[in-house]
């Protein structure tokens, strides 16, 4: 479970039938400070919610695959939500 | 399996419906000797019970996603546990 | 979710039996520059439809199993897309 | 599947019901000539017949959830087996 | 999915019951141009095929899990394929 900014989108019309009608976007992943770490990435954007400027959380891995109750997809990064606020209230001594 | 220590909470009121009602909290990862490794992530607090401050023990992948029975969430870590102490028996040679 | 391009294919005639006619191709990983990143690795193509060359997306770990619904392989790699363009619309700040 | 050393132990009262009874011992990662790799982490001891100074093989990722027949554990690190011998029998070229 | 070299054997008599029966390998990942990349692992042998030396493809993760059908087994990497040969087809310009 990560938090990333929105930075970009991805066309493919030639997929798997079970992505049809999903939005692909890439995602920058951020540290807790906001700051980008890792390569950005290619999510599908489940809320269908998503704006590029967002910033937003995601799964990776087995989670992201039922995302979507009753359809299977083939997907390992999936955006489930919209972050309103990080809060750091306790750091590390 | 890791061990970290709660250090904030994110807040997100548009998310997966399967995600309402769960609190999300940022770990930092800390090693045997409670230094800190790795980035800090997101964590859903499956026990409803750990504190900002608390060493707590996380799983992640495909096995977090389990941890609600009966209700699938897209999640990809999840807090399992509260550290009371950690002993160190063998050094390795 | 990582995008890739298609350099170069794999034959293994001795193999798991819910891999026969499955084609194998060794896709490089590129960052959303298309400049390449990590190791090329070895994927499974389910669209039985990408070319030596071609930019694709593909997922990996346990949601490549289930590309063919009915038929579980033993796959952790599996291209589920070819990609027409890849936009960056919002650069980090 | 890697192979590692028993190090330490890991106290936890509060945890997930599906957890209780289980032990949680720290793992120290070895490499095949049993140096150690990576950081050490907390696995579960399946086998309950892992001691402290033993080496272990053990799993990970959502592999290591199905260890316990009829017992979904949120479990990602999952001790699996005693080690009697390790052989190298060909080194690359 | 990668490409590795067999080059020794692991022993363990204490195991999982669901492992009875099975080999396990040491295997060194290597690169599409048969260097050795990363540290060695243990592999289960699914084809009960691969011999020392050989150049084989192995799955990692939970879809490991999946090889042998109607039997569960905590496994998190599994050889699936005997390499007969890898062209490289297109460099990356």
């Amino acid at each position: 479970m990560d938090i990333g900014k929105v930075i970009g989108t991805v066309v493919a019309t030639r997929k798997d039938p079970s992505l049809e009608g999903t939005r692909l976007l890439i995602v920058q992943p951020l540290d807790e400070k906001h700051n980008p770490i890792a390569e950005p990435l290619v999510a599908v954007d489940t809320l269908q919610d998503a704006g590029v400027g967002e910033t937003v959380y995601f799964v990776t891995g087995g989670d992201a695959v039922g995302v979507q109750p009753g359809k299977r997809m083939p997907v390992d990064v999936a955006i489930v939500g919209i972050v309103d606020s990080v809060t750091l209230i306790e750091e590390l001594n």
